[in-house]
């Protein structure tokens, strides 16, 4: 998994049958600088499903590949990518990356 | 999933049976840049097997890996890329990245 | 999948039971550069098993992951990357990338 | 599989009912420095699940992908890592690159 | 797959039960110069299940993903990375570039 931000969401109508009624986000991997305690962006964009009820601006934890269709939400989809938690808190150590 | 702009098509007559009749586009990942409100391009290239009528100059959402085969298009076909949706907008928090 | 030219081949004597009598290509993955009409090699390698009997120059279509799996040549083996097609024609929507 | 540093936690509440208890920690893959006898950070970060009772600053060994999911913490779940083991060492012909 | 060199080997005591017995190598993933024809190192590193006794300085071929799973060494456990056979010559079109 990895730790992301929810920066936005798609739309779109003429699509598979089976994503039916998924909410569709768009989010961006966040590394961990442990020595900074900050998070640096990666310029890399996703787009996840949301099983969680995420929102634009928070922050994430996201499965990707076989294992992103193990919720409920996804099962039998073709998700490769999905939100499975939002994150209270990342930790280092001697200090705290971020807070919710 | 990603977001992509399909760029062209690949024609392949020698190639496995289950492959046969599948439409074949070439897409070019795109990522989102929240700040400026753009698609900042990647310069990668897939080969994507279409499941919703695509076309050139498109903007689509992108499956991998072993989920690219939950389509009824793809399904226990040697396929590990499909276009599962034609991207009606992409939207940030406050403002529009792309809209069809 | 990918686009990708076959840039020689492996001979592995030693391995295990389940790939014998495969052949294993070398493989550079290519981007379509689609404002040049023109490939851009990606300087990457792969070892593909061959399913449609490519040979060495050949431009072909590679599937990896699971989904490398789902040929006759590669069912229950240890094949994450086989071609799956010989390409004919590479096109963009206003000219040829490549022709056979 | 890769190596890698525990560099700290994740506190989720709001995650799917299958990730409920998981012990999430953040981990940067290392590469080997064959000549150096060191390792080399690679800046990267991801969110492991722990099966092996690890901890900040010790050096583990991570699986990937479905094969994630084959362990008695992980079977079933949406993880697409986790730890396998805590590495005592690391050997290169002519040296040592690390030792618990 | 892909083309990698053996260059160590790691110890873990403490790991999954079904670990219990593999032997680990570290691989470093190499590419093929076809042009110079030499292999040019990645500097990247993975650990892999040893599954044809292979050994450190030797060049094999590594399968990644589920389908690592595909040997009689590594069914059912969390192994993404296996040795699957050790390489005797890699050639291209006008000569060779690597022969054991």
């Amino acid at each position: 998994m990895f730790i992301a931000k929810v920066t936005g969401n798609v739309v779109t109508t003429q699509k598979v049958a089976k994503m039916t009624g998924t909410k569709l986000l768009i989010i961006e991997p966040l590394c961990v600088n442990e020595a900074d305690k900050t998070f640096a962006p990666t310029g890399r964009s996703f787009v996840a499903v949301d099983s969680v009820g995420a929102g634009a601006g928070e922050i994430v934890m996201v499965t990707q590949g076989s294992s992103a269709r193990m919720t409920d939400t996804t099962s039998d989809a073709p998700v490769d990518c999905v939100i499975i938690g939002i994150i209270d808190s990342v930790n280092v150590p001697d200090g705290v990356v971020y807070e919710k």
